[in-house]
């Protein structure tokens, strides 16, 4: 499947090329507090562009025939089609609004997909410098040490995480909060940090029972995090029941015990959203 | 009116406590992976009482005449009174919720008051190794170096941080997410992180713009973060609009410019929180 390389060469690849990207994000955060809000967006924009383009790069040296999707191509270009084809999907900043307001939850993702499962994943904070690696069948490491999910079977006693988003129209705002009042019954409490990425190595770690989130970017927010979190034990699905769709910008995750749980209470707050009145 | 001791030598003292209780946390934190459920309630109680217990012993020994207000000692003697006597308010482990699940935001929080004025305080992030200190005429340090709230004046380009607490009765529930609701619309996203203490902090460093929590545990949640937060050029008051009142458990933060918009949009949140059916 791999063709000629193995996969410990793709994954010191992409650890490498998330290092080095790591120092890019580093340096622009500990930029932003010396910047005018009007050169923030220039900051981050850079910060994005140079990251993935030091990626890239690094990737396409190694991997010449291999296929890339990035957050910042993909904008410029329209939605790219995911194929068999070994490809790179890449987040080079997960975590922008955190970046520019210089809260440490950012990272790097970077994911490969061979006949479009995950394969490959590395996710690196370079702020609190943990770096989250996972591999098919070999396992998901934090910092070289093994992780696993949580153990929590009792949905009450989880902590959920979600985000609430870019969108601010009415209806979206609405069906975001009522969901979350419904699931305020049924777990132990919320987290919201601000990165899909950092989320799923979140559940992967045990740090996090369960993470949705509705209306992502695109497949760069979850490509890396995907694999981590299985081959650490974790549970990736649709949030509405199906089989998790790397295109389909919503996720769900969980350890290996709560997802027939979750997915019920989901289905409930989604049912109380609609009976409310908006 | 700090007597006999320099204001400095309160400040080590309390910095000492931290760094000495954040050892046992720290300790605690990358057990709780290795304890079964039913043994880890013990682990928090435990972790809880050593470290107020060993906080305290150490203020006590310098500070004999000084009074006392610690979370574990007054859930069990009831609500202290705050006097106008050098009082040390302790929160031994803010985030317990966090350390049970290993997610990296737990803290201990030292204040001092002196004629009930927040005027030392010491919150340490033993984790991530983040220790956040503030005098008051002195400024607020974080690992040393001196800090200060953001410079955004525009509520909608604003991170916001709350929590959802621990109630959950439908009332506050609903008053909780209808106030969310509203704010989201007026804010540029909003982030929980699970400690009362290090959201001060985070509002003093700039990494938050604003920070509300209503109906939290006690003084011993603020005390340490109040001071910082006021020497980073920060401001803390009553989220219904008051002075900030250090026993009333419901607290607001933002930097300097925020404090009016924020405190209009709040009032407008619960104005919708009234009108919408519960």
């Amino acid at each position: 499947m791999a063709g000629k390389y193995s996969l410990a060469e793709f994954l010191d690849v992409a650890v490498d090329a998330a290092k080095k990207a790591g120092e890019v994000i580093r340096r622009g955060f500990y930029q932003t507090k010396h910047v005018e809000h009007k050169g923030l967006v220039d900051l981050v924009t850079e910060t994005d562009k140079e990251c993935e383009e030091l990626i890239f790069n690094h990737l396409k040296k190694h991997f010449p025939s291999h296929k890339f999707i990035g957050e910042e191509t993909s904008a410029a270009l329209g939605t790219s089609e995911l194929t068999d084809d070994p490809t790179w999907i890449v987040d080079p900043l997960d975590g922008t609004t955190n970046f520019v307001h210089g809260f440490p939850f950012v990272c790097v993702s970077i994911g490969l997909t061979i006949e479009k499962v995950p394969t490959v994943g590395v996710v690196y904070n370079p702020i609190i410098d943990e770096l989250f690696t996972g591999v098919r069948g070999q396992g998901a490491l934090l910092n070289g040490n093994p992780i696993k999910a949580s153990s929590q079977a009792e949905l009450l006693k989880s902590l959920l995480a979600t985000e609430v988003g870019t969108t601010r129209d009415k209806s979206t705002v609405d069906a975001t909060t009522n969901r979350i009042n419904s699931l305020l019954f049924k777990v132990r409490s919320l987290r919201m940090d601000g990165s899909c990425a950092l989320n799923l190595c979140g559940v992967a770690c045990g740090r996090l029972d369960i993470f949705y989130e509705l209306g992502f970017g695109g497949p760069w927010d979850v490509a890396g995090g995907a694999i981590i979190l299985q081959e650490a034990g974790g549970l990736i699905f649709d949030p509405y029941g199906g089989d998790f769709d790397i295109m389909s910008r919503r996720v769900a995750a969980s350890n290996g015990h709560l997802k027939d749980l979750f997915l019920v209470a989901l289905k409930e707050a989604e049912g109380n959203s609609r009976n409310l009145p908006v």
